[in-house]
């Protein structure tokens, strides 16, 4: 059985993405990376994710970004932005201070590290480009040249990075892992939660909540407000 | 005075490249990875190569790659190489078990992290490729994808990674060193040191000795053998 490497966050979009590489019959070796995150009850979400997924293995790696990447993810002094439109999450060129910068380049080096080792050809990533906050590394450009970048990188290339949401809407991602049997009750997606409950006013949670919405399902999460 | 991020490992390639930053007149982010390599008597070489050559400041990240990269480097039951033939270190299509799956792919995109938040930018990275072991992210190929990557991985893009030894020889690498006043006593090349001396016998060794030889330099290492 061939094998990947799934970057897993333990949100709704890297779940999906764990849920379609194994429905493709894949050997699932997930990665999930402790990178700083202040809303570290992801890490929480990730084990349950793997656990109940049927990934093969689930390795956490511990790696502060704080000190080299300024977000606020990672950094107490800077706020969580909340309340804001729709409108202005996916406003074209805003890259909100959520955005870690080189984030995904680091997950991927690490995933790709791990895919070597294991002589695996695939790498999944849930990044998506559509109802998304405008991150530079979500885009099909930076997927592509992560691709070209593996192939010279590594001693024999033949890397394939498999960013299978990049164009769906959240709507379409659920749809998709609800279809596949997602419980997305086990995912966190907030970005600021209050006692491990979504804050339901972070770019995250209005995304979420619009795509629960849009897709007609029942959406799990507790948010606090 | 505009900044620049400087991968330093504490060997001589490095801190060579540190050099040639500093000779630009740039204020030199050096960053060093504890990544999980066996001869951590890198790091304190780092340490103290970053102070004498006037880094601005020097950080430390940890990151244990063990788990995900297997290698010579950073497996103890994987032994290091000994008295290979400069033939045989150099032979094309020959990558040794001392490489470390995507760890120059991990550590660019730590520096590129830091030099997005900084405001920097350069990337200094001392890969070179004659002279060397033949690691695929060594060559010039890696460098143009991952400066490919860099400009849409970012914000904004207009990073520069620059490998300025790439093209050089041990021994031109030296002489560039001593002419920029670097003291190589203070770096650390061998990957299996005994007792903070070099062991004499691995690729490193023997690479670094030649190089001194051809320079016409004095080796200030002390070898165990």
């Amino acid at each position: 059985m061939p094998s990947a490497v799934v970057l897993l966050s333990g949100g709704l979009d890297s779940t999906t993405a764990l849920a379609m590489a194994r429905a493709e019959g894949l050997t699932c070796h997930a990665l999930t990376v402790r990178y700083g995150q202040l809303h570290a009850c992801e890490l929480a979400a990730a084990a349950r994710v793997a656990a109940a997924l049927g990934a093969a293995e689930h390795r956490v790696l511990t790696l502060d970004l704080a000190p080299l990447a300024r977000s606020a993810l990672t950094s107490p002094d800077l706020a969580v932005p909340k309340d804001r439109s729709l409108a202005e999450i996916g406003a074209p060129g805003d890259v909100p201070v959520t955005y870690v910068p080189a984030r995904n380049t680091v997950l991927l080096a690490l995933a790709l590290a791990w895919a070597e080792t294991l002589g695996a050809q695939d790498i999944f990533v849930g990044v998506n480009v559509l109802d998304a906050s405008g991150y530079p590394d979500c885009r099909p450009a930076f997927i592509d040249a992560f691709q070209a970048l593996a192939q010279v990188a590594t001693r024999g290339g033949g890397f394939r990075v498999r960013a299978p949401l990049i164009a769906m809407t959240k709507a379409e991602i659920i749809l998709a892992g609800a279809r596949l049997g997602v419980d997305y009750g086990l995912t966190h997606s907030c970005y600021d939660p209050i006692d491990d409950r979504a804050c339901g006013r972070c770019d995250a949670c209005h995304l979420r909540r619009k795509g629960f919405a849009e897709a007609g399902v029942v959406d799990p999460t507790r948010y606090a407000t």
